[in-house]
């Protein structure tokens, strides 16, 4: 199970807004197969692992790291390839929470015949699968912050010099994580600072494009941005009523629009931001910044993990802080993490955390 | 030499205005004698060691970190102890540089025809004896700047709540941090705000008192601060002309006073104030903040070791920043550090390193 889910993690990002699966078949305990989604989210993890295994799958035990479908989708069901295959033992890390599944696939399995098991490596299975958990059992999407920071907390000086606090082990790091979120999303603040596009620019990555999304309520995005310049979707979250002309000329560019409600502080209504993002199924969002739109997501509660890039620098109180206020009156109200890990990269480092959930209010 | 190095590093915090030392001394493969400065900074680690031996030291080598003292202090020179113990071979870490030692002491014992040879580990003897080498060439101690912030920078809540951002575990560490340098300062903005006792309060540690340092250029330190309850000495460095009988009540309650210029931004002039501490003989201080006084002394360039103890938690930009102002205007200008070690602290990290060599101004 433990090379399904790793293969599972490979198609991260790539499969939108299927999940990405790992499927590993063994007959009389040697591997004859192994399978993960395929860019784009078909085929499926089981379909790949059975056609390598051919006729070994006979009599062999399939491992999954999610229930199999049961359901005609733009692929057949999984349940019955398995079955076909003459598959008689399948283990499955977690149940598929999607309603067209969440069960049913099992007990399809069950009545032909074959033995079922479930549980194993579940914890596991659902951090691999988190962005499409939530997005079907609360249609948000997984919110990833990556921050790139001094050892301070600040992400450029008073005068606005930004590149690079980190240096090019990190940024390298940083582009592997966009390749492994559906898309990336900076405000329109960082859009007319840094002109990024937002693009993962590693080889071997990036076989679907990640969706770039520019979080814009004024919709100040110039014509010019570079964001324009990629071969990949870029969607402008912005506030209705904006002028018609000014929304053409962007489209002509290549954007699209997403509607979505102002917020009192200028920017847009944080929930409906990524409502808006999962409903056009978006499962895995990395969210790059810049200070107000990290901190809109935070203290709405919506960010699940934080990538955060420290340089073995200070730059002092008076550079330009990573996050917004957060309207911290009391410690009990930090946002706190669990961190899951912490790794060098080139003379930075990179901790990885869990956002804890709120503590509930007092009394 | 490394178990030299090991014992060294025992006293830190406890010899001052002497180095701390370590003598190991091996004959026939076995280690026959061990010591290191004692606290108050006698008896020196060769005498230690040399007494352990006993007649077992006649024909060993004799490991120590600095190059033995040649000279009557309150103790007699350890070359001579050296001699008359019949030791064949001498190998030391680090030339002393003392004017009073710088050679000689090595030269002594070679006329005595006895094997000498340096070097060994040198870089690591220096870095155990940064603060008194620091203090011998530059008049000014070794400055350790000790932080515990959100993983964003801050200290507090923007309502200034702070006790305790970092863990329990975090804390022990910071204390143990304390007893090993000479004296700890803070702020009196900290002083007022958090009224710490800045002992070194772990079994085992201080048998010499650490020395608490309050810089206070406006004489703010109320004669009800829980400094003056600790059985330590409590330093105030002030700006000169305060009112003699606001002088007169601190000094009835322990205090002693450093005369320092006050600087334009309304705190004293930094490196007068360092320069005040090592001539009282301090070699390694620790500076736990406030964000004026650690910005003050990062400005003029005056610290060398971080210690940052960063709580896996947000605060946001409308926390208190454990740094004030820097004046950073290109990354170029940034204080940068060679990180030295990294290690977890309950849920909390501490990474440590040292601060670079400013980069020569630009043309």
């Amino acid at each position: 199970m433990r090379a399904a889910l790793a293969l599972a993690a490979r198609g991260l990002g790539n499969t939108w807004p299927n999940p990405s699966v790992g499927c590993v078949i063994v007959r009389d305990g040697r591997v004859v197969g192994r399978g993960h989604t395929r860019p784009g989210g078909r085929p499926h993890a089981e379909t790949e692992a059975l056609r390598a295994a051919g006729e070994a799958a006979r009599g062999a035990t399939a491992y999954v790291t999610l229930e199999p479908c049961c359901h005609w989708g733009r692929t057949p069901p999984c349940t019955d390839a398995l079955i076909a295959a003459g598959v008689s033992r399948v283990v499955v890390a977690l149940r598929d929470p999607d309603p067209r599944v969440d069960g049913v696939g099992l007990q399809r399995l069950r009545d032909a015949g074959i033995e079922v098991e479930t549980g194993l490596l579940e914890t596991e299975a659902r951090a691999v699968s988190a962005g499409f958990v939530k997005r079907l059992a609360r249609g948000l999407p997984m919110v990833t912050l990556k921050l790139a920071t001094t050892l301070d907390g600040r992400i450029a000086t008073r005068t606005g010099e930004s590149q690079w606090i980190t240096g090019p082990e990190a940024r390298r790091l940083a582009h592997a994580l966009r390749g492994c979120h559906d898309a990336v999303m900076a405000g329109s603040g960082t859009l007319l600072a840094d002109d990024p596009e937002l693009t993962c620019r590693l080889p071997g990555y990036a076989p679907v494009p990640t969706v770039r999304v520019i979080a814009d309520a004024r919709l100040r995005t110039p014509l010019g941005a570079r964001l324009f310049s990629a071969a990949a979707p870029a969607w402008i979250a912005t506030a209705p009523g904006h002028d018609p002309a000014a929304l053409a000329a962007l489209e002509a560019r290549g954007a699209e629009f997403l509607d979505v409600p102002p917020a009192p502080d200028g920017g847009l209504e944080p929930e409906a931001l990524l409502r808006a993002l999962a409903t056009r199924g978006i499962t895995r969002l990395m969210v790059e910044g810049g200070a107000m739109l990290a901190a809109s997501l935070l203290r709405a509660g919506l960010v699940d993990r934080l990538a955060l890039f420290t340089a073995p620098a200070l730059m002092g109180g008076d550079g330009l802080s990573g996050l917004a206020s957060l309207g911290v009156d009391g410690l009990a109200g930090m946002p706190r993490l669990r961190v899951t890990g912490q790794r060098p990269a080139g003379d930075c480092w990179l901790v990885e955390g869990d956002f804890l959930p709120a503590p509930a209010p007092p009394g």
